[in-house]
């Protein structure tokens, strides 16, 4: 099992080969995602339980605040799992949580949930009535303070409907990028998309600064760790955004904050780790997204494949479904430079799944 | 591999997967193992020597105060052979030795061996004469003072006749545990320990208190440990009591001092953690122990066993022999959140015996 380099140098991961990591969830709610058939992340009418699941899953392998873990509709288990299997086989130093807006908190005792006094945030189609400011502001005063034992942090999330807020942040900021996002559907609902973007986007008033255009159309994941990734350059921390289009548009918003205020960003000590399904999907680019930054990124994506799984839902996953999310990609990524095989985190899937 | 849980819940566990752990043996002689047939943790007339030698293999594979490794009577090997192939698997991040009475000292270098001036206690059947007040006052001095790189440590024993040593504390404070106490015999030799504890307990006066009755009946490891237990709760560090029915006596000698006392304990940061086979154990019965306990106690055991090993002596473990000692089934549960397969730890511990 290895890694493919979509940006940059190998060098960045080559670094780190053996080296334990800290693990961060970013666990948001968007009321975007109640809109019908805007995500397949999550159950439908419940999508506000998708990040407590994850969060519950990915520390205790359990599912306590539902039944069971979260589907697609066609059956395809959350990407938590896979985090989840690399996690029992290579843990991570640490596991802790990003209270960016749950709707029901994770229950589970010892693991730090990290409160900021944030709430989920609101539909984009009428207005997500984010405070931009504080939002940001809260991240990047956590990311200057932000001390673990370990050399680098793995930066991931769960948010259902994240990738319509993602694109709509991304266009509102005036990125030419319409063509290049991706969603949890294999046929990205374009329709839905297309409509919940196009009357998001016209609550944007040319005159409105970055702050006033995150307020209305993106989501409390992006703006604070957008914060988060300005506030750790204060220290040498090395950090993972794992995720796809969604952390570009982390990134594209850092990007447009730093051309306005006029500051710099050392990102070489930050990268960028997805799926292979992800770096594959025809409905999306993400190379060419994080070629719209003015500074260089590294990223990574991983090459692990469930081809040679028996499990018919898991290859639904090489069919281009689900694709990313909970930071599976990084932790395959993180997988690789661990010396841990695909067999083995195929094996650990399968089990979680009872086949 | 993976462990089960006994009591309370999994989190605790779980946060502390992926976290490297200190590792601390409690190492004492009781002369009740001078008991013809009351132990067989060790070699006839040399009982006094078990702890020696389980210091020695433990930190460097080697015995050295004898030529060869302790095996009970029907030839079956110290559990320190699993807990030093979990060590070498999945090292601990620290090895020290607490010296609760060595009769004779491990031949090593550079590991520390902590010293009380605490000396071997005597046949409880006449009385084990220990100043267990004092003993108890080191126990909480050292637990105050306790520092490590580590999140948390694993307290394991080395003690034969130590489970006679156990209950005998047990049913001189008062608890109704008769019947739920092992031994390293797969049928305890009850007629011998029977008469042993019959003789110990006729020592105990009704008058007496409670350091009054440990002073006659139990044994260093179990007095120093619950000061420890108590005087470590002066800080945040977790800490996991390595053993089954004597670290039960452990923890309802603090008890017991705690409804003397009035104190109070946060038993969150702490957890019981055993092997498969002394929770299986038809001669004992470790939940019902704990569960006569004021207050909560997280208790788990490893559900490792040598079933695919070709190992004969080595099965010998899984019809109920040996069961459990020196850390061993801490050491197998440290080993599952580690991402340790079970072949590997079997492997390791053939290797050891040359199979």
């Amino acid at each position: 099992m290895n890694f493919n380099t979509i940006l940059g140098t190998k060098d960045f991961l080559e670094y780190l080969r053996g080296k334990q990591a800290s693990f961060l969830l970013a666990c948001s709610v968007t009321n975007t995602a109640q809109i019908k058939g805007i995500s397949q992340a999550g159950i439908p009418g419940k999508m506000y339980l998708t990040p407590t699941l994850d969060a519950e899953f990915l520390a205790t392998k359990e599912v306590r605040s539902l039944d069971n873990i979260a589907t697609t509709t066609k059956g395809i288990p959350t990407p938590a799992l896979i985090t989840r299997a690399v996690h029992e086989l290579k843990a991570f130093s640490n596991l802790e949580f990003l209270n960016l807006g749950f709707e029901i908190l994770p229950k589970f005792e010892y693991f730090k949930i990290h409160d900021f006094d944030i709430t989920a945030s609101e539909n984009i189609k009428t207005g997500a009535n984010i405070d931009a400011m504080e939002v940001f502001e809260k991240g990047v005063e956590f990311g200057q303070n932000y001390k673990t034992s370990s050399e680098y942090t793995i930066l991931a999330e769960t948010i259902p409907a994240g990738t319509t807020t993602a694109m709509a942040t991304a266009l509102a900021l005036g990125y030419d990028c319409k063509e290049l996002f991706s969603s949890s559907f294999k046929n990205s609902p374009n329709s839905i998309k297309d409509e919940v973007l196009k009357k998001a986007l016209e609550n944007i008033k040319p005159n409105m600064d970055i702050f006033e255009r995150l307020s209305c159309v993106s989501d409390n994941m992006i703006i604070f760790n957008a914060g988060f990734i300005l506030g750790i350059q204060a220290t040498k921390h090395k950090l993972i955004l794992a995720g796809g289009t969604q952390m570009a548009a982390v990134l594209l918003t850092v990007n447009s904050i730093l051309k306005t205020m006029g500051g710099e960003i050392d990102s070489s000590k930050l990268a960028l780790c997805t799926t292979k399904w992800l770096f594959e999907d025809e409905s999306s680019d993400i190379k060419a997204l994080l070629e719209l930054l003015d500074f260089k990124i590294n990223a990574y994506n991983s090459q692990f494949d469930f081809s040679t799984s028996k499990s018919k839902v898991l290859k639904l996953y090489d069919k281009g479904e689900a694709k990313e999310g909970v930071g599976a990609g990084a932790a395959l990524v993180y997988a690789s430079i661990n010396g841990i095989k695909k067999e083995d985190i195929i094996n650990k899937v399968e089990e979680f799944l009872g086949e």
